[in-house]
């Protein structure tokens, strides 16, 4: 019942990032640990997590060093892998955390060179630099850096109920905390009030902090708050969320335990959205 | 003496941006306001931000609608435009934070598309979508959004000290809050830790939230913390910083007043580094 992502093991050592000669040193160790990724999978053998390294690969992006001093590298995974979603894994429980927040770290980063193979600026093909933490333009000379994208994700309260609403994707029934990817120009309070008014119609007040997560599908940084709502009428006319309730505490309790009356359930405990509502209804 | 941009007076009207029709309207609309900007620099016509409607221009960023209904937009300056930094418009004082707060939010937005007309996945020319929310290629068809980079800023206090650092570049004498760009899989805190690790050889225990900080230099949110700190010794052979030092709540009031013997100083009060040492000061 842990908050996932949040335990990795590893020291970044951002110090050797932008020296090549060590990088490769370290990328030909037979210690050396590879985690191959293709779009939100990552590559097992026999089931098993495919950390194999593989000197002849040249885009490697360089995670860190494990308590073992191990080095750790991500890539992109042969067209012909084995291939397991990481939301699978996370779910399966079979991973310990800190392996699955080794594996955050790689699916976002990977990603993110997936995606950037061309230079934003002027269209012309990019390469790999600093071991994966940036990406460089030698037509136009621009640098381009890893993405992580803020969401606010807030517990709504208000006379001992808590607002939670649901997309029509989701498995029916399953009601969470509202959120959303915010803007330039903002604070993160002013984020979790727009998302919420947008999504709910609720006006929210105070805010407070709890919490965050990494959350790598793709690279999201989630920031869990909690925040005392200003009126009660739920106004989902935006057609955001298909629903959006009040829900009592006692109700909310029952939706984590998997015992609400009317079968409605709560996020998975692995997400943010679980543990803010459980500091919420818990006082 | 107030924390700048956070004083947005803008309805961003997300509801509207996917309605193009619309938005052609607000734009023909005599009351728009339009921000012209090139990289951090805004147009001015006689020492005035230029805010003339233009219905003639293209790609336009919808801002939002202000208290009396009128709609903003942001786009590119011309070549031959009058222009002002946004920096020193800040410093200069003359215009009101809700002002300051709009020109932020447009920065980011223009140098986003300034800096993205290319599609990062294949390299063809993407086009604006969504009032400038979204750049659709229509080549591979990916869809980008604005970026937001979240930052860790954090005053790290022990004994009644508090751990400031300063960059080569700064002004002589200046030392601020430890701070760094958050990597994909991390935690605030974890990124907090490590930055304050990488840049002064502090280890932080507890960490506590305090506030956050649009700063549109150019699409950076600043995630304002306080930290404990587990050991003395600072150490910056990292060369991150040109020096660090722990300073006791006395000098670090005197620097914020100006009134140091030694002549340091803080950083200005726009910015989030000299509040969360003041509230770290004042207990």
């Amino acid at each position: 019942m842990t908050l996932a992502f949040v335990n990795s093991p590893l020291d970044r050592a951002d110090d050797v990032r932008r020296k090549p000669e060590i990088l490769a040193q370290l990328q030909a160790n037979p210690a050396a640990r590879l985690v191959k990724v293709r779009g939100d999978q990552v590559a097992v053998v026999a089931g098993e997590l495919d950390l194999a390294p593989d000197f002849s690969r040249s885009e490697q992006s360089f995670l860190g060093r494990d308590k073992t001093a191990a080095p750790w590298f991500a890539c992109s995974a042969d067209e012909n892998s084995e291939l397991l979603s990481l939301r699978n894994l996370m779910l399966g429980g079979t991973l310990s955390d800190e392996s699955l927040s080794i594996l955050a770290q790689a699916r976002s980063l990977v990603h993110w060179h997936e995606t950037h193979g061309f230079c934003a600026k002027c269209g012309a093909a990019s390469r790999m630099e600093d071991g994966g933490y940036r990406r460089h333009c030698n037509t136009c000379k621009a640098d381009h850096f890893p993405r992580t994208d803020p969401v606010v994700i807030i517990a709504v309260v208000r006379d001992s109920h808590v607002l939670l609403g649901r997309q029509a994707s989701w498995n029916p029934g399953m009601y969470s905390a509202l959120a959303g990817f915010m803007e330039p120009g903002e604070t993160v309070e002013q984020a979790a009030r727009r998302e919420v008014f947008e999504e709910s119609g609720i006006r929210v007040g105070n805010i407070r902090y709890l919490m965050s997560q990494p959350w790598p599908f793709p690279a999201s940084l989630m920031i869990g708050l909690v925040g005392e709502a200003l009126n009660d009428t739920i106004d989902i006319s935006t057609n955001e969320l298909q629903d959006a309730r009040w829900f009592s505490f006692e109700e909310a309790r029952q939706m984590q335990q998997g015992e609400h009356a009317e079968g409605f359930t709560a996020s998975h405990s692995y997400a943010i959205a679980y543990h803010l509502v459980k500091v919420v209804v818990e006082g």
